[in-house]
């Protein structure tokens, strides 16, 4: 007879549904392989009537979250809801009550990573969240357990795919971006108030998750630039072809001689890089490091099943730790300190859109460092240029988008 | 006081010195990191005179094994020697006299892989083997650790970067084989007898691997065709080209409807493909799983610290099972039984290359089930047809060179 562990799912939508899938349909399958059982006991939802399909096939929904707070034999907490507070708060409870705990919700961990990795040691309970960043992709265990002792020099990550699905049809299928924002709604992988995907605020909460767990730096949302998607026209895909490049919504950060640096943004991708080959929905990680050279991690980075395989490996691995007592955080608690590049010393390259013919003559005709080049009427190419001279264009009215080279 | 858990190396070349080189030069990360500290205190080497510079260094050269089988403070002997046969011997007694196991070998697991999965189980011990299968890549613990509960449904690699290099410098920049062999050869990738890479052999070693993580049968190299990139001319990338597609040398399985089928070999790899931009020494691996949809990971398959960085990942995980007495062995014992496809039912393309003019006519006038489409006097792209009809074609000696389509 193998021990049964019992599981808590708090949330019930795309990912839940899809852990709850992969847990009961492959039971078998997990019970042969790692000598254990699962059973999800209790699933939390806000709201019965939603669930009564479920509930009618002997789902057990429940709408009290003190039923699995109170139950001591719930041993995991699977938190995929959506809302950062309500998580948090759910999240710390359960820690407190004794649980290990899952989660998939990189609001809640760009936000309170520090609180809640702190609840979880003082509790001596596991925190896993391998779906939080990039869906299906495995790249936290990666950071975590593979390159644990390298020295990382670079993380840059595809890593919202509504946004790189848009992109690519404008890319690839010549559409406006209005007609592939368009299309990203019909086809669910854009929400119908898109802001949080195409703005780059997404993209930047799992920066912040991967940021801590590459380099041990703890950033908030305000320390670095975050831009997204929203000042693309279908032209800039021509210029940056012109030069090699194409253009992708980047979560980038690099520890370089000058300092640290990190940003989301769109940016010029070198056609032969990793990264460019990832179109779609699909996400891509980079990670440069100095013993490991140049990795790539590809996948989908959403949808139920991918994302539930993420959430599911971490039930896995926290029960291997149940059956050893063991326990492990993985985010880091103490953030090194860093120092922030110098503007005026970090030197790159830049393709730049500007508004009328006039101002590039006018911006070419300025004192630039590096070498300009034109394309068309409005854009120039910028090498070897200082990042605190594109701070200065970017103030510049006329300027209407800058796109730095990975 | 951290405590401090004792190395044995056996071997000292390229991944050896790596090895050595991350756990002294980052030891005080890793201590920080993990909590425990780490010593290699004796390495084992054949020859004495040719590591002179290393110990007068203070490198704690041996010749002899026995003074690290009967060190009982060795915990963690790490295996980086070569030959499939001492190595084999050299890990069974080290887990006979209890020390946990790291090895880069993909021989020995290849040919040994059962034998030394039993030993490390019947002795309590941990046997790890990242490094043995793409280098830097971390593909060993993405399929026993984040794909375990999905269904793998193809594993298709780039798992040998000498035969890539090739191959992208033929492709790239039109050299031919044999000129692209030389500069392999020159630049260290390719030994002086590059047999074993160019035949296909080392790649279907890894396969071998791979396919026991991902679908757990128990393949020996008899068992699945196996070529190499030797048959290979210039023309055949331009031929590949025209129907859209790049040539790679690909361990490739895969779980279908008709039964499982393994191969290495040239195959067809769409443009679109996450394979196709994996280029020079460079290696990557494709995996397709039920739940998972399609992921690729990406990274230097060999070269002395990456593969350092994914040997130093595995001691570290077992300084954790050390830590927390646990132990594991990565290699499953069972082998389910697989039903090999039928080739009459397989259905696929295939860019075959045909010695003269006449063979195409002679060969396209034969009843074939599928289309056929002639490219310039020594092609036929042959849609549609079955792998028993390529068997067929194979076996006929005007036929050069068969290459399927991933």
């Amino acid at each position: 007879m193998e021990p049964t562990i019992k599981v808590a799912l708090l949330g019930f939508g795309t990912v839940g549904s899809g852990v709850y899938q992969m847990l009961t349909e492959n039971k078998s399958k997990i019970t042969q392989k790692k000598q254990v059982d699962f059973e999800i006991c209790k699933i939390l939802v806000g709201n019965r009537t939603k669930h009564q399909a479920a509930i009618e096939k002997g789902v057990p929904i429940t709408t009290d979250f003190s039923e699995i707070l109170n139950d001591p034999t719930i041993q995991i907490v699977v938190e995929v809801m959506g809302s950062a507070e309500t998580a948090r708060e759910y999240i710390i409870h359960s820690l407190e009550a004794g649980k290990h705990v899952v989660t998939a919700n990189k609001d809640a961990l760009a936000l309170y990573g520090d609180e809640l990795t702190r609840v979880a040691k003082e509790n001596n309970k596991n925190l896993f969240f391998e779906a939080s960043v990039a869906g299906g992709i495995p790249i936290i265990r990666a950071l975590t357990d593979s390159f644990i002792a390298d020295s990382i020099q670079e993380v840059s990550g595809i890593i919202n795919g509504t946004t790189n699905f848009i992109i690519s049809r404008m890319s690839e299928e010549g559409e406006s971006y209005e007609q592939a924002l368009a299309l990203a709604q019909e086809k669910g992988f854009a929400e119908a108030d898109p802001t949080g995907d195409v703005e780059g605020l997404d993209a930047a909460r799992k920066l912040i998750i991967l940021v801590k767990l590459a380099f041990g730096y703890r950033m908030k949302l305000d320390d670095f630039p975050v831009s997204g998607i929203t000042q693309l026209k279908q032209h800039d895909f021509d210029a940056a072809k012109h030069y090699g490049f194409t253009l992708k919504l980047i979560g980038s950060a690099k520890q370089l001689e000058e300092g640290f640096t990190a940003r989301v943004g769109m940016y010029l991708v070198p056609l032969a890089h990793p990264l460019a080959m990832v179109k779609n929905e699909y996400n891509g990680v980079f990670v440069k490091g100095e013993a490991i050279g140049e990795t790539m991690f590809y996948g989908p980075g959403a949808g139920s099943l991918p994302t539930a395989n993420s959430v599911v490996a971490d039930i896995l691995a926290i029960s291997d730790r149940i059956k050893w007592q063991q326990t492990e955080s993985f985010l880091p608690l103490v953030s090194n300190d860093y120092s922030w590049h110098q503007a005026g010393t970090l030197v790159t390259d830049a393709l730049v859109r500007v508004g009328d013919q006039e101002a590039v003559a006018s911006l070419v005709s300025q004192k630039l460092n590096g070498e300009v080049s034109k394309y068309g009427a409005d854009y120039m190419y910028l090498s070897n240029i200082t990042e605190q001279q594109l701070e200065e264009l970017e103030a510049n009215e006329r300027v209407e988008a800058i796109y730095r080279k990975l």
